[in-house]
C-alpha cells in the first residue's frame, strides 16, 4: 500500500500509479480530504518498496501482506482448508499432535557413561526425545565449547555416544549445530538437527541444513521480534522442507536494575505464533529461565499457552555439570515437571476453537 | 561493596576506608592479586555510592543488598519465620490464599445499566472481585478519557454505580486512580485503589494512595524492571500500608517487525516476583495481549507460573465498548477461562517446595 | 484506514461503510484482487479503531494520522506557513533560536551558598539557564529525595536560594517537580517547571502545570516510543500552552551484559523529533551517561545531532555531592564542553535544507 | 568474586574455598556482620561460576573482570603502557588514527558501470574505502538477496567490479560475507572482510574469517549488548588477528508506537567502547537510519562522540537503487557530510583527556 502525503500533486499520484504497473500490478487509486492511498493488487513481492518511499509525493510505502507465506496458515488454508497444524515427525515421535513432547537432556555431552545414565532417567521420567550439545555456543572465548571443540574424532565420539544412549533408550535424539562445518557430520548421527538462537538469522546455514531433509528444531533469537522469526523459517520451507518446530527461549530482559533470570520467557509468543502458522511451536523454559528453580513454573505456564512440548535440560548431578549446571533439573524434577505438564494440558485442552 | 581498581595505591585504599567509617560502618579489605574489594559491614543504605564511585582508585562502588527490604521475604523471615506469603483481604476476599481470584468488568464504566449486566455476568462466570474504569489514562488527548472526565459530579455517580452494583451482586469493588486530585474522592466509594502502569513511578501519588489505609492494586510499568517495580511498591509499605497486590500486566515488546500483541506478558516475572517478596501478584492478560483471542491463554499461562489471581476485562458486548473493546471477553468466555484457571491451580499446586 | 480480511463478504464492507457514515465521515472503498481496504475520509479522531478492528470481516483498522495534531509541523504549517520552529523564551533566554542554549546547575540544591557558588561556575562557563533539583525522584525510598522532602518550609527555602541565585548572576531557573502537590508552589519562585521522565505519562500532572502558562521542560521516559513522547506532549498544548521544551534524556540500554552507562542516549530521537514538530528539543547528557567521563561526547553528538540546547549537571566538588555526584561536571569541564558544542554547531548549522 | 547468603554456615563457606582451590585460584574471604563475600584470587577465567552459583550457602557467583581480556585496554596496557589505540591499515589507509576515514559505496553492486561510477563519485566526494555489497542478508526470502545469490561466478565478477573500481580510483575495497562458503572467494578480491551484524554472534565464522589475516569490519548485532559485542570480537583476536575495526549500526527502537528510524544509533556506545578496548570504532548511520534525510545529522553526532570513522550507503540515483534506496545519499550529499563530519572532528578533538 502507498500512502501518499497530503500535499502530493496528481501528477505525483499519477507517477505512482505508472510505476506501479512496470511491475505487473495494478492499482486503485483512494482519493481522500486528508490524502490518497493507493493499493496494491496483485503480488506485493515484486514491488521494492523502499523505491516507492522515496518517489515525489509518497509519504509511506509499506507491504500489507506479511513477508512469510508459506508457512502462514492463512496461505495453507487457500489450499488445503484442513491444514491448520503440522504433525513433524522426529523418529516415531508426533511433534504438534494431541500429547505434549518432552526433549530432555543435558546442556552437554560429557562422556558415554554421562549420556547413558542421562538418557535413562529422562526416559523413566516420561521424555520423549533426547538431547546433548556437542557443538556449544558461548559468549566467551574463554569457556568450555563443548567436546566438539576437540577436532573431528572427538566430535563424532561425542555423536556416537548421544546415537546410542538414544537406541538404548528408544528415543530420537537431537544436537544443535553452530555453524556450516558441522552439518554434514551431526545429520548422520541425529534425527533433529538444532539451530539456536545466536544462528537464527543465519541465512546460509539455514538454507544449508534444510537441504539436509531432517526435521529441525529452530529457536528465536533473544533480540528478534516474531515476524522476523517467522520470515526467516521461511528460508528454510522455501527449501521444500516443512519439519520445522519453532522454539521460545526468552527475550531480552528489559528495565533497570539486576535480571531475576537470564531471559524472560515469551509466553505471549506461543498462542500469537500459533495463529500464524501450522508449524508447532515448543518451549524452552531451561535457558529462559537460567535458574532451576523456575523450570517448573515456566515449564506449566509454556503448556498452559499452548506449547506443543518442551526441550528442557537435565543431568543428574548438575552441580558438577561443566556448562549451565544452575539451570538443569534432576531426573526427579524432570519427571514432577512432566507428569505437572500433562495435567496442564488436560486442562487447557478441552477449550472451544482454540484457534 | 567497594571493587578498587588494580592499580589503586595503599593510599588509595586507606583514604575509601576511612570515608566508609565516617558514614558508620565497618569495612573488610580483601586485598587480592588483581584487585582490592572492600566489603560493606553494616547498613549499606547509609552509604551514599555515587559519592564513593568516583573516589581516587575506585573502579566500581555497589550495593549488593537489595533497594527493598521492607517487602522482601528474607527481611520478613527474620523477624517472623512463618511469613512467606502475606494474603490481602478485599473486602471479604482473599488474595494471595489457597485459590486464584478473579477480578473481571468492564474496562469503562459507562452507565449503571451496563456496570449491573457486567457485575451480574461476572458474577456468575465466577469472579469475585468487580472492576470498572472511571479515569482512563490514555495515549491521546483525543480519545474518550472515562466518564471521570466530565467533572466531580459526572465521576461520583459514576463511582456509585460501581458500588453499587458491587453490593448487589456482592463483589467489593477496584477501580483505577490517575492523579493526587482522584484519591479522596474514589477512596470513598471503592474497596481496592487500583494505580496502573503509567503512574507506577509516581512516588508522591504512591505515598497518597498508601495513606488511605485501603488495599492497592499496583501494576508494573511496561519499561519497568522487577528490581524498580519492587522499589517503588516499598514506598508503599514505608508508609505502613502492607495490602499491597502486585498485578504483571505486560511489558513492551521486542524486536523488528509488527508487533502480534499489544504487549509482552512477562509470565517469568511472576514466579521471581514470588520468590523475593511476601505480596501476591497477580496477572491481567487482557492489556498485555489486547487482543481478544489470547486471553483464554494467557490467563492459563498466568495461573500455571503460580499467579494468585487475574484481572480480566469482560463486556456483554465487546464491538460497542467505548474503550478496549478488542480485548475484552464476554462472561460466557470468561466463565471458560475461569474454570480453565481453575483446573491448571489445580494442576500445579500440589508441586512440593514451590518457593 | 480499514483493512478487510480477504474473505471479507460484500455484506461486511457495507456494514463498515454505514458505521464509519455514524461517526460523521465518508469512506472510500478500494476494492482490489486481494482485499477490500476502506479509506477514511475526515476526521480520524472521531472514530473508535478498536470498535471497528472486530466488526465482522475486518482485519485491521488503523489510524493513518499521528495522534499528535496540535504539536506537529505538518498541522502548524497548514495555518501558518513559515512555522516550522517555535522558539520558547524562559525568561530573556531564547530556546529554539540560532545559538544553542546550556542549562547547567546542581542534581540537587543544597545550601544556599552551594547554589550560589555553582551559579557563579556555571555562568562563567557560559551556561544561560540555571537548574537545581528540591524535588528529587528516586527508585528508592531509602535515598534522599532533595531538600522538598523536608517540608513545605524546607522546600520554600530552597526554591528562594535558587530563585535568588539566578538573581544574583542573571539567569532565568528551572526546578523539576514530581507531584501535583508542589505545582503551586514552584511556580511562584521558578521561570520555568521540569517534568521528570517518570512523570511523562501522568496526564493529570501536565494538565496541571500547563494551566500554569509558564514555559515547561519535558522529558521523554527511559521506556517511551517517541510517538508517545509527542503524544503526552499534545496533552499540554491541548491546554493552549506551547512553551514547551522537548528532552531527551537517554533510554534503557539493551542487551545481555554489564551496562557501561545508566542509559543509551537516543540521539536518533533529536533528528526525527525536528521533523515532526515545531517545539525545541533539548538533550541531558549527564542522565544517559551516568557518568562524567562520557558527557562531553554526548554533548557534543547532542549538537551535532541538532539539539538546540543541553542540560547538563554541574557541582564544584562532585565527590561531595549528595546525588549522583559521579555524573556531575565541574564548572571547569563545563567551560570545555560549553566551547566545544558552539564549535559543534558552528560545524554542522550551514547544512542546505536541514528538515 | 562469591558472595555467600547470609544464613551461609562456616561448613559451606569452608567448602568453596577448597572448590576455588581445586582449580587453581586463592580465596580471600571477607566476613561481614551480614555476610561474607569470597574474592577470587588469580585467573578468574578457570572458574566455573554456574556451579559455584549452585552449592550450597552461596548466593551470587560473579566473574568482576570482564569476559574479554585480549582486546581490553586495561590488558594492553600491562604489557605496553602507550597501545590505548590501535591503528588498522586497511590498504593505504589509516583507521584509528588523526583523521576520520570515510568507507562509501552502493548498498549492492548492481553492474560494472555502477560500480564505476559511484566510485569515482564517493572518491571525489571525499570518501577513502570503497563498500559495495554482494551477499545481502534479508529478512525475506522472497526479496533480492545480491548479485551473489546469483551463483559462485557471477558472484566472483561482482567481485571483481568492485575490486577494479577500488584499483581504478584508489581506494581499498570491502564487501560483507554472510556465510562460511563465501569466505576464501571473497578474500581474494578485497582488502577487508565485513561481518554483519546478523552474523555478530556466529563464532565459526568469526573463527574461520579472521584466519584469513585481513582487516575486518565487525558489526554488532542490534539486539546485542556491548559487553557481548566486545566478548565476540575475543573470538576474532584469539586467533591472533587484531585488525579488527568495530562498528555500531543501531540497536532495536524501544517503545509504543511507529518507528521514526529503522534502528537507534547508539552513539553512547562509541565513547564507553573506546574506554574499554584499544580497537577502532566507526558507525554505520545508513542503517541506522533508515531514512536518507537523517544521515547527516547522525554521522555528525558519531564524529562528534568520538567515532574513527563513518560507513555510509551512497547512489547516484537512489531511487533506481535495487535495494535500502530509501537511505542511500549522493554524492553530492555525501561531499557535504564529510565535509561537515571534518569540521565536527576539528571541533571535539582538542579536549584534554579525551579517554
Amino acid at each position: 500500500m502507498i500512502i501518499m502525503k497530503s500535499e502530493a500533486t496528481k501528477e505525483e499520484i499519477a507517477d505512482v500509479v505508472k510505476e506501479i504497473k512496470k511491475y505487473g500490478l495494478r492499482a486503485d487509486v483512494s482519493r481522500g480530504a486528508y490524502r490518497t492511498v493507493i493499493g496494491l493488487v496483485g503480488d506485493e513481492s515484486k514491488i521494492p518498496f523502499s523505491h516507492f518511499a522515496i518517489l515525489p509525493g509518497v509519504k509511506e510505502a509499506v507491504m500489507v501482506e506479511t513477508p512469510y507465506k508459506l508457512i502462514s496458515r492463512e496461505y495453507a488454508r487457500m489450499s488445503e482448508p484442513d491444514s491448520d497444524h503440522r504433525v513433524v515427525r522426529v523418529g516415531n515421535v508426533e511433534v504438534g499432535g494431541d500429547v505434549p513432547v518432552f526433549i530432555a537432556g543435558p546442556c552437554a555431552v560429557e562422556s558415554r557413561e554421562q549420556m547413558f545414565r542421562i538418557a535413562e532417567g529422562v526416559k523413566k521420567a516420561g521424555a520423549q526425545i533426547l538431547r546433548g550439545g556437542i557443538f556449544k555456543p558461548r559468549t566467551s572465548v574463554h569457556s568450555f565449547q563443548g567436546l566438539g571443540a576437540g577436532g573431528d574424532e572427538e566430535a563424532e565420539e561425542a555423536l556416537r555416544w548421544l546415537h546410542e544412549a538414544g537406541n538404548a533408550f528408544e528415543m530420537p535424539v537431537v544436537t544443535e549445530i553452530r555453524g556450516e562445518g558441522q552439518v554434514d557430520l551431526v545429520a548422520e548421527y541425529v534425527d533433529m538437527i538444532q539451530i539456536g538462537a545466536r544462528n537464527m538469522y543465519d541465512q546460509d546455514l539455514l538454507t544449508k541444513v534444510a537441504r539436509k531433509r531432517k526435521p529441525i528444531l529452530y529457536k528465536r533469537h533473544f533480540g528478534a521480534g516474531i515476524e522476523e522469526f517467522l520470515s526467516f523459517a521461511e528460508y528454510m520451507v522455501a527449501e521444500e522442507n516443512k519439519d520445522i518446530i519453532l522454539c521460545e527461549r526468552g527475550i531480552l530482559p528489559l528495565g533497570k536494575g539486576r535480571s531475576y533470570s537470564r531471559y524472560t520467557l515469551d509466553v505471549t509468543a506461543v498462542p500469537t505464533i500459533r495463529r500464524e502458522t501450522y508449524l508447532p511451536i515448543i518451549v524452552d523454559p531451561s535457558h529462559a529461565a537460567g535458574r532451576r528453580d523456575l523450570v517448573f513454573d515456566l515449564s506449566c505456564a509454556g503448556v498452559a499457552a499452548g506449547a506443543c512440548g518442551l526441550i528442557i535440560e537435565a543431568h543428574y548431578n548438575p552441580v558438577e555439570a561443566l556448562v549451565d549446571g544452575q539451570q538443569q533439573v534432576t531426573p526427579d524434577e524432570l519427571e514432577e515437571i512432566i507428569s505437572a505438564c500433562h495435567a496442564v494440558h488436560e486442562a487447557v485442552r478441552h477449550r472451544k476453537n482454540r484457534d
